[in-house]
């Protein structure tokens, strides 16, 4: 059997070259570039909240750090580094293999490099901790939208929570289309060149990793405004756009784990934010807009008001998107 | 019920003042000072492996961050700031109140301050990740310890596994007794000043974590030296110390958790290292000295080479220390 430091130079142990010092030590050592800012977020992944226990292990290595990276993209941030901690009930290669190749195939996509971490005894319980840079005043926060911006959204979304009711038996898709929108859901990819590219044109952005609603509702609250989106508007796939209105309303309002960013941007930038798009091969869709009255209003394309039940995801009130 | 965000908000957003921006969005950004590294270290505590269940939560709290902050000390970095991921069965406030106290009091005992985190669902789960700064170039290593040097302890060592021996029925202490070594096992206090103070003294650090055994041929290794440590020299504590020579060695050579720092500094520097330990009322002793054999020797008062089979904790390849 693996011992602790075994299984970390056998499966975690990379050259460094963003770093001044990674795994080994009590600490590793980081120096930011002069003029940066350095951008900090964290995610723990637990076994049978986040994920299926049998998920295969390559996934979950490549989805444990996309979300994380996923959070610096929101930022407008630069990826350099990560720790993880590890919760393992058995140190198995079988596992540990596939899951540290799908971890760093996504990691060198992005020059993203393990730095540290802690591996121990437990229920599997995966938590990273990712490290990027923003030039100094660069950082699209969430509290910046402004009366008037345009609201975007990258990608499609919903396909993500699709492929989750698949599995659940909640509906029923068949084989060529649950292939195509299960990859949404297990290999979500961050998008951190689109973030990069919004520096300094987007007024305000997050990744969406608990579902329009809820989502939008963090940008209303911490700027301080409201908004109206029009549903009609939303981008999903063609396979989500087949699916009934009210559980296609869920997925694409409720439904979280696509991590496609969502942004705001003032009316004077939009062939800007179309270059953005342009530049990184990623889709972008005006979906609405920045309104001073509080509160987030649903309209068709109609203009009529619409109303929905779902909420937002919140690991501590539902069980149910 | 509170959610998630209730939560966050009642027991974990407190002000910041070393980040640009704390708890709230994406990303948490750090600046550090110019002419400083970053030290990062991040630490996993799992209910059953790292701590019993019904652990005082207050001290938890302490004793997560204590051990991260611990990192930070045998680095010689100044701790400032910190992320927390917690998975929890069930968002309780009866335990999240006293657990926030608790890893507060010593947060602001460092002016560390929270800058993020995560909380979800799952099995008790601790992850803290802590940043700290060090002027550059004056990080001590593990990797710089050099044939002569002097092999230095903090404090006292083995305390901790007194108190985990009672609790385990291996060992039994009077009611006095225990009262004593327990709050080395609940609550460590990280050796941050004296970290400090031996920059540009010490030529390599850690601290003990894992039992002085295993946690020094880190040192070793990473050096690429060996050592003589006299076991009659090891500080212990007046309970220590009565306990039957056998004992009191596992104790003191395997037992981990006691987060002393371990260091070692050439003999040129012996009054700047008791002038540290002075200065920061952190006693030291010195218990061996480098050699260029490589390999751990033990020593006793009368030069007797002597052994122990006790072993320093792994977590996947022993259950007895």
């Amino acid at each position: 059997m693996l011992s602790e430091f075994d299984l970390i130079t056998k499966y975690f142990t990379k050259p460094i070259s963003n770093a001044s010092l990674g795994i080994g030590d009590d600490c590793a050592l980081l120096m930011p570039t002069p003029g940066t800012q350095m951008a900090i977020s964290t995610d723990m992944l637990v076994s049978g909240t986040h994920f299926f226990p049998d998920t295969d292990p390559a996934q979950l290595g490549h989805k444990s750090l996309a979300v994380n990276l996923s959070d610096l993209a929101a930022m407008g941030a630069d990826p350099v580094a990560f720790t993880l901690a590890l919760a393992l009930p058995r140190a198995e290669e079988t596992w540990l293999k596939p899951f540290s190749e799908g971890m760093f195939s996504l990691a060198n996509l992005f020059q993203c490099e393990l730095i540290g971490g802690d591996t121990t005894k437990g229920p599997l319980n995966i938590c990273i901790t990712v490290f990027g840079q923003i030039p100094l005043g660069q950082a699209i926060r969430r509290d910046n939208a402004r009366h008037g911006d345009d609201i975007w959204i990258s990608g499609t979304i919903g396909d993500a929570r699709l492929a989750l009711a698949h599995c659940r038996r909640e509906t029923a898709l068949n084989d060529d289309e649950f292939s195509k929108v299960l990859p949404r859901l297990q290999m979500p990819m961050p998008r951190v060149a689109l973030g990069k590219a919004l520096r300094k044109i987007a007024s305000a952005a997050l990744d969406l990793s608990d579902g329009l609603l809820g989502d939008l509702t963090h940008i209303l609250n911490a700027s301080k405004v409201g908004a109206t989106v029009n549903i009609d508007a939303l981008p999903v796939s063609s396979i989500l756009a087949r699916q009934p209105e009210d559980f296609r309303m869920l997925c694409a309002l409720g439904g979280g784990d696509d991590y496609e960013l969502c942004f705001t941007a003032p009316v004077s930038k939009r062939s800007r934010v179309l270059e953005a798009s342009d530049k990184t091969g990623i889709p972008v869709t005006r979906v609405g807009f920045i309104e001073s009255t509080p509160g987030l209003r649903l309209r068709n394309n109609n203009g009529e008001l619409q109303t929905f039940s779902h909420h937002s995801f919140d690991h501590f009130l539902t069980t149910e998107k």
